[in-house]
């Protein structure tokens, strides 16, 4: 069967409306006692409440019942990829999240720094947690000694502590296979093990890693400590299709954070750029105006209201759903033809960590029939017209509401 | 594109938190006149009303829109195998319904006792419906006669009436096929067809069952009334993941049918054993008490809530909700983490069978939300926080509210 994207895609069509989908990373929350308000429930939010009394509402559920959503999963299924057909492996995501653009075709993957003793013989699998400043020192010298591998590219990046990123670029139509097995043994007091191609498309990427692994050796061998390198978590870029061939959109991603960035320009959003530090919100705005007039689509994310909830800092939480309230008439006074708010996943300050619980969807200025919700909580939500959704039924709706989609079939 | 149940295999965990899914056997109804209320609606359930005020509630329907679910679709799909992916044919189900255990590569096929005329020509396609009693004794000729074919061990069952089961064993690395044309000309005055397998893979079995057709002739020749068999509905039985491997968890059965217990089982659940007649509902909340240490999820089945509805008996089925709801405190004193309480399909008395219409669904003591519903009842459960669900998406909920599954993706 095709998938409502494919469907989408055959319907969409190109017109003069504009869309924002404001993205409040893990706004879905809970009750710190039973029976009690979540964070959204407990913010003092009067634009939103207005904004709410005024628009269509629901819930969405990302991946799936109880299925608690990483952060890229979350943001695919908003963009309308099924996150169950469209996967984005580790090494890819933390390539991703370090701001690296990878194509179709290369691999991206994980690496541990080691301490090797005699005889290869593993002794630390992080190398005692170097700095990320010995990191950056050990992947400068891994850069000068590793720029390519038999004419293939080879890129290295510090990710934090002993982990570090490698991107082997693929050359046009030769795609690197990345079904590889893992040389991290998981253990010490054995040595590394080589990489071996479990099928044919992976061979030549196992031959990449073994020769890395070795060169990266010679070139670490007066190091005391960070003198050996460990992989797993291979992943090849699974093609998307690119979000203006589906939807027609010239699309721009406001964010500040690379993860987000990263997984916006691997469905083909242009990514601009942001002045301010940290969540630069009002940064954002400013970006958002500025760009007004130059594309049809804005995804503009908040990161604030998720690392509060992984701190678990409920009102913290609640205090950054209230800056995005006052921050809420400049988005409007844009006056977009459709505007909706999400989350991309629940993050209960009470868990600490990301949830299966839906989160709130709210659809502004489209063509909706009366709809009994009256705030931006997920109690109001569970009353809303739009009901309970997957995520990948919130760009179809956006689109519907935009007057962007062809009717299917005569 | 993997289905959810392959999602939660590759992200539940073992923990030492208890799940208890009660299964209230056909527990949905319909007001006897319109307007009015359910069995459910009309029961006076101080306890279940006190635990639903604090609970999460919704409404879930097992196959799909519009269709009554089987005992056997309904029950999978709460286990979390899609009933339209993991079908059990008829002479599986017929096996497992009078407790029969089967194993992958096994064929359980129905069979009904005939009277054969002259030249083989069928009188009778129910042999004059034989008594029970009759059909055992018949059963024992045809055991006596027919243990093995070939080398296959034959097992022959007594349904009831004319009906019974033959189980052929299949040999380890030895699958029988289970594609194959009906024995049963469903007319009379013709003679029994010859069973043609429609593939390769069922041609042994189809020449067991003309074998097993033949030899049961002469076993029962001087038979003045039960003297031939027909056969239809073959079933070969389903590869289900097991229940373990899917979830991690140490899963115990408490019922007291057969069908119940046997579907338990093909899915991997240790059957435990209940003292008691009929329902025996005092003897399996024993056996729960019993065995709370030992297992991390029990399947604790109720089955008269049903068999009332198909009676037709409103008031009866009523009364069973209130035998269940004096019961609850002693389930509920155990302490579960997370304690559901489903139907597995609906069965109003007013239709006097089975229904399509969804069931409530209540969860207690996970991580929910401010829910308005007050009752289980099909009309709080409509207002509830879990929304209308699948049947599949029941086992997933209960995992993540016991904190059983990783996210998913980074």
């Amino acid at each position: 069967m095709s998938d409502l994207l494919d469907v989408v895609r055959g319907l969409s069509k190109k017109t003069e409306s504009k869309i924002v989908l404001v993205v409040l990373d893990g706004v879905g929350g809970l009750p710190l006692e039973q029976g009690g308000e979540t964070e959204l429930g407990s913010a003092k939010t009067p634009n939103l409440d207005k904004l709410a009394a005024d628009s269509q509402m629901g819930l969405v559920e990302l991946v799936g019942a109880g299925i608690t959503p990483g952060s890229g999963p979350g943001h695919l299924s908003l963009f309308g990829y099924d996150p169950l057909k469209y996967v984005v492996g580790r090494g890819a995501l933390s390539a991703v999240g370090i701001g690296v653009k990878l194509n179709s075709g290369d691999v991206a993957v994980r690496g541990n720094f080691a301490t090797l003793g005699a005889g290869r013989v593993i002794d630390d699998r992080r190398a005692g947690r170097p700095s990320d400043e010995k990191n950056a020192e050990i992947v400068a010298k891994l850069k000068a000694a590793i720029p390519e591998i038999d004419g293939i590219p080879v890129e290295i990046y510090t990710e934090s502590e002993h982990r570090f990123v490698v991107v082997f670029r693929a050359k046009a139509g030769e795609p690197l296979g990345a079904n590889i097995g893992d040389v991290d043994p998981q253990v010490t007091g054995v040595q590394p093990m080589s990489a071996v191609a479990h099928d044919p498309a992976s061979e030549k990427t196992a031959d990449l890693i073994n020769k890395f692994v070795e060169r990266a050796e010679v070139a670490l061998k007066d190091e005391p400590q960070v003198n050996g390198v460990l992989f797993r978590g291979y992943s090849d870029v699974p093609h998307f299709p690119s979000f203006e061939d589906v939807y027609k959109l010239d699309a721009a991603c406001i964010a500040s954070y690379p993860m987000y960035k990263g997984l916006a320009s691997l469905v083909g959003m242009n990514v601009l750029n942001v002045e301010g530090h940290e969540d630069a919100l009002e940064g954002k705005v400013q970006t958002l105006k500025d760009n007004w007039d130059k594309y049809d689509f804005f995804f503009f994310h908040v990161k604030k209201t998720d690392s509060t909830g992984e701190d678990g800092n409920f009102a913290e939480k609640v205090h950054k759903v209230e800056i995005f309230d006052e921050l809420l008439p400049q988005i409007l006074a844009l006056n977009p033809d459709v505007l909706a708010i999400v989350g991309d996943h629940s993050t209960p300050s009470k868990l600490q960590s990301h949830s299966w619980h839906p989160v709130p969807f709210l659809i502004h200025n489209g063509h909706g029939r009366y709809d009994p919700a009256q705030r931006f909580t997920e109690a109001e939500g569970l009353k809303g017209t739009l009901g309970l959704r997957k995520g990948t039924d919130v760009m179809p709706l956006l689109m519907a509401n935009a007057l962007k989609l062809n009717k299917y079939g005569a």
